[in-house]
């Protein structure tokens, strides 16, 4: 079976009408494993609903507990864009046997043009193919996770050394 | 570079008002590229827009040809799903140093709550991590070429043996 | 209170994955209700779920014995495009003490770029503003029942004489 | 012709990717009204894009003389939500001869359960066919200038005194 660990960032964002904040307060993803006719079965866990640009520390070594201490060996986790690359530091140096991916969205899925849909989908399958090791999938790509950072200016990921 | 050849099918059907019809005009796979940020580089083309039921032998032929002609060694095809598995048979037995993933959508995606976006982020993973070797990627799932049917019943794609 | 009738079009038509087609099998309008934050009192009631092109004379006269035989004074009208204008002047000579207003969409409801939803809106203003007749309401205009047409060209309707 | 002036209010608001904030940069007015299959000749302008809660007197006076200014007969003004009433109430005492409608949206079109689309079209049709006033248009009821509140609790726009 796959685990997919939710931690909140872009992807999960909805709009709160009494105060017009864009708040995390639940996942959308299985709503887009449905949309997507996944047959796969999948175990999803709530791990933190956070915006990743307040991920301390600590938040970083719970994920790590976590992706750790479950039995699947392949685990997908949803992330914050911002500090999805921190994250990803964290994990690369201490999981040897299992293949995470770890993904997110610049456009939250409740937006009409989000891409929290394709990139979710992107992940699923690298996932399940990729040998054991930490990877960050964003902008249709696959990347290591000792050779990656989201450039601020573009908002797209790239390698940092080619 | 990867090469993503449209063959039609449900995927790219849209509504045309003046007759009420689904049909087949043209491909919505840049737009769908673009929802999902994607940087990698990518060369689209058009072979047929046919749904997949009305393929015929010739038309395989020319998708084999197309797949056997091209410098690409990674190869989305957008296809009918009812044929798809078909058309897979094809191509699995002449092309060996190639990965080519055949992908396709159960409702096209001009509607609200089709999975093309997701399958097609799905697709565009497993083409460039599976090694050489044709593929059908549905249902948040990969199958070799020589091992999957589509399920007239339940619209899922499935092993034939498992 | 407010009626709303559902008699079928292409605003309710959503797509059947076993076979591609286009059906009527329920219908979406509490759904746009919903989405549009209403909250008049409505009761929706479902006519019929046809395809106005194959309406006959025996429906109109239902539509017709339905509109007369409610209590409510206003009444919405969902139906197919291609013989709206035929059932308003069926209903027109007959009905004088209520307001009634058909609307329709060129772009089913279940489509991302559906008219249905500002049609919808649209109609449910225009229904407890016009004084008693009956009325179309498409493109964004008001048309009387025995001065409107459907241009099948353009898929717009317009005034018969100006 | 119609006129409709923009002021802004969540109805426009958008995602700026760079730093997650809801923005108010462009209208999406015309959108709609391309969604709507709208054939009414309309103009559309932007008076400014504010958010409603920082609107000030001197913002209010602006539309008004605005209102008062254009040749237009029939004008819809889109509005934040949370003193739309405040300004439907400098509009009210001096603006006699014309039909000015005021409306807005709970949710930003650019999300995918807005309410936009549904609300302009309601004020559209309502502008279109009430005797000259000044009205708010929201949740598919039409209120009066001088008896009109937003709940803040529901999010809905209620009467005064019944």
């Amino acid at each position: 079976m796959l685990k997919i660990f939710i931690t909140g960032g872009t992807l999960d964002k909805e709009y709160r009408q009494t105060d017009g904040e864009l708040i995390l307060s639940k996942t959308h993803v299985n709503e887009i494993l449905g949309q997507g006719n996944c047959t796969l079965e999948t175990g999803l866990e709530i791990i933190m609903l956070k915006d990743s640009l307040f991920m301390e520390e600590q938040d970083r070594k719970i994920i790590l507990e976590k992706c750790l201490g479950c039995p699947e060996k392949q685990i997908v986790i949803t992330h914050g864009t911002d500090t999805m690359a921190e994250t990803a530091r964290v994990l690369g140096p201490v999981i040897k046997d299992k293949t995470v991916v770890l993904v997110g969205a610049m456009i939250p899925f409740t937006f009409r043009d989000s891409d929290a849909v394709f990139n979710l989908g992107f992940a699923l399958a690298a996932v399940q193919i990729l040998k054991p090791g930490i990877y960050i999938a964003m902008n249709a790509r696959i990347f290591a996770w000792d050779n990656v950072r989201k450039n601020k200016e573009s908002g797209e990921f790239e390698k940092i050394r080619s």
